[in-house]
């Protein structure tokens, strides 16, 4: 199983220090939405070229004109970009698209899309399919259960990662559960008083 | 009815340059979703200081993290942010919220959206509610009919802007209309040879 560590709502200077520091650490590091919507592809484009280890995902949430910021996101240096899997099906093809001929990854985050919803989406069968607990909702989100019903209805869905308050008992759950590719951690690393060491927890926690 | 222009796939330079422009011609200049990827709030923070005339909305097209991306687009200096109609509705509680508190308008994004899901959204009742038909649907789009159904399924709904490939008949057949509030214009204003000349034959049709 990966880890990979999001990186939001900090300044243009401490994500791209913050990022550095854990590039050795996890497998996967996640340039959060609110920093893209902060500073934007142009501020973001040199980190890849800094990186030694960990692959870079940029939380783009595409809702549209997917070929357009597929190509931009992928140009600035990520290696994997999220679209909202809840969005025109047509928009999905595109990114996914771009995805094959760059050969990089697409994360389609199913964020608030019913489970009938989903099926059309088994076509893209390369992508990434997250199980996304939305922040702003306050319902509870128990994710070896939602990772077990999802497997059990798209059992052709082979690579899923999935996000929403995991911490530390639940990366080791996930983890024995053996269905996901990649747990998405927040706040518990980028918010811990000393990040580094949070993720050198996590990946002791997911071996 | 008000014209918004909206700004996209342009240069960090042009897209400022063209929305001075049209700031004293439009009603509201729209700084466009591939925009904000591509260059952040951070860099776009200075554009309402210029301003004389226009309001400015921000096309940030938010899915999760309301509170957090709406006060950091309104402190950007939008007058208008957008959020995602589809995503979990304790996100547009949040922006709807924030939207209050600064006295400036949500926008929201009905994209893919299923008619039955648009009706816990009437809530919100300062809202602008903005049928939105996808930059990358094959399908085709007939303003005026998607305006006269929403508005006969929904006529609490007070404010209707419409986007997706505008034109001036179609200005003209909205303006006639009289339902709609805002018509959203991007191609056919920011792609012209001469997006200004382009702006003043729009603002004229729907006199």
């Amino acid at each position: 199983m990966k880890l990979q560590a999001a990186i939001d709502r900090r300044s243009l200077q401490e994500t791209i220090e913050l990022a550095k520091k854990l590039d050795p650490i996890v497998d996967i590091v996640e340039i959060g939405t609110s920093a893209i919507k902060d500073f934007g592809f142009a501020a973001l484009k040199n980190l890849k070229s800094e990186f030694h280890h960990a692959e870079i995902l940029f939380d783009i949430k595409t809702n549209d004109e997917g070929d357009y910021e597929f190509k931009s996101g992928y140009k600035a240096g990520a290696d994997i970009l999220t679209v909202m899997g809840a969005m025109d099906l047509s928009t999905l093809k595109k990114t996914y698209q771009v995805s094959q001929d760059f050969h990089r990854d697409m994360f389609i985050d199913l964020m608030a899309m019913k489970n009938q919803q989903i099926a059309p989406l088994m076509k893209f069968n390369q992508a990434i399919f997250g199980l996304h607990h939305s922040h702003d909702s306050s319902s509870n989100f128990d994710a070896t259960d939602s990772v077990a019903k999802f497997h059990e209805t798209y059992p052709s869905a082979s690579r899923i990662a999935v996000a929403g308050g995991i911490d530390l008992k639940s990366a080791a759950a996930l983890s024995k559960q053996n269905l996901t590719e990649i747990i998405i951690v927040g706040g518990a690393i980028s918010g811990a008083d000393d990040p580094v060491q949070s993720a050198k927890k996590f990946m002791e926690v997911i071996k």
